[in-house]
């Protein structure tokens, strides 16, 4: 293939991840710095939790690495390798990508919660003024909080299975986004127009819903973080009660476009800042 | 581009170099592994030598990487990195291809005398039989003195500017190829059928020619080392005087077959041993 891109001048992001098989970014990735005319590529770089510190600084001296992706399991401990990280990895403890500078430093940014609040918006949802639900209290549903929060929803309420869990994050979020309507409550859609699951539930067989569907309204959006099922029985389940539905892959497919930008940018790269927590 | 081989499970080979932007392997590799539908794919990895041990350290660790091609100027470092030496990158004490294997163990291979040797016989030019001057006596002309031996030259003249350091290879040479016709000579192509530049005479304007070029006979076959530029003052002095030329460029094409059978075959990758010194 004579048109085939990579060449001696090619700058390369790796894609950290264990396993890697199931991984959809390098794709789009590649998609589109192709689309762009973009000399670049993204490749898989399958390794351990126990080899991750090691694989991080032999990176560091490849000079025509751009940088790294990161996703499970490494995304909290790649964050304390970085030498600096965005106000939004900073608040959330967590990167999912870390741009190199030419003199080795590693900045970290974290890009899921604002994928998620991308891909709605790429699909006409936009999120601001809405009434939102958050299930979970974890990792991701803390980054989709951050993100939802900065793109100006109404109010949040957040709901999980333990409560001072999710009661510890609305503490922090409200630290964060004074002044705004960040409430703890249970898993009941009354009132929302806008449910995300942050959880994992809906990726194994036997799970429980998270949120008692008989309280959606038909107006009410449903949108997924879980990729795997593609539609989980939490979007079958908002069909078929007439609601529209938005699935997991967007989160990733929203921010395509800001890893791009941020590891390739012409302008160094820096994103737009739309929803950066100022903790 | 919806053919774009990368995905979570496309096996990754690094091509160490310093610089890197002057290299032609990654274009013709991930050619090849297309041609051979394999899911592979070659990028740069440009590393300054201060750097090497730690980028060859982090590179241990990663499950997908099939291995490094390396090329100037880690061919000798990285050989003191591996935990095994093929024979012929044991006597010869480079490696230009190292192999990973599943425990994360680095296997070294130095292909590029066989890749001179194979690049004429895909040109025409089988070797065996010939008397073949070479001139050089350093890294470079050590590989291609064991890989014409090791194909069947019927004598092999060894010519240098420091005759000491050309007897030196050549004992070492007669210990590896006993009863073999192998001598010092000075760079007079009198009675030879084959000639290699194995210096980098040639790659500065101003460098003095290899070899007396009023002793080559139209009947003489001669090749470079040298692979910029594209045709050196040599090529061009033997062509005007009839001879038959051989590019630089024929090592590495002449390779490209060898380092991905090595790297990615299905037998585990060991390629046909044509040339290897019993050192």
């Amino acid at each position: 293939m004579s048109n085939f891109p990579i060449s001696g001048t090619t700058r390369v992001v790796v894609h950290l991840a264990y396993p890697s098989h199931h991984l959809r970014t390098p794709g789009l990735f590649n998609a589109l710095c192709q689309e762009r005319g973009l000399n670049a590529v993204l490749v898989p770089w399958q390794v351990p939790p126990q080899g991750l510190a090691e694989a991080v600084a032999g990176l560091r001296g490849i000079e025509n690495l751009a940088g790294v992706i990161v996703t499970i399991p490494h995304k909290t401990a790649i964050s304390a390798l970085c030498d600096s990280l965005s106000s939004t990895a900073r608040f959330l403890g967590v990167a999912n990508v870390v741009r190199r500078d030419s003199a080795g430093r590693f900045h970290g940014e974290m890009f899921d919660g604002r994928g998620l609040v991308l891909g709605l918006r790429e699909r006409g949802h936009d999120v601001a003024g809405r009434q939102a639900l958050l299930v979970g209290a974890g990792g991701a549903a803390a980054g989709i909080a951050e993100a939802l929060l900065g793109a100006g929803v109404a109010s949040l309420t957040l709901s999980n299975r333990s409560a001072p869990r999710a009661e510890a994050l609305a503490a922090r979020l409200r630290a964060a986004f004074a002044g705004r309507a960040i409430r703890v409550g249970p898993g009941d859609a009354t009132g929302a127009d806008l449910v995300v699951n942050g959880t994992s539930l809906g990726m194994y067989p036997g799970d429980a819903l998270p949120v008692d569907v008989e309280t959606l309204d038909p107006g009410t959006l449903v949108a997924e973080a879980v990729m795997e099922p593609d539609v989980t029985p939490l979007l079958k389940a908002a069909a078929a009660r007439g609601c529209q539905t938005h699935r997991g892959v967007h989160m990733i497919t929203g921010q395509i476009g800001l890893l791009v930008d941020f590891l390739l940018g012409a302008s160094g790269g820096q994103p737009p800042d739309a929803g950066a927590a100022r903790a």
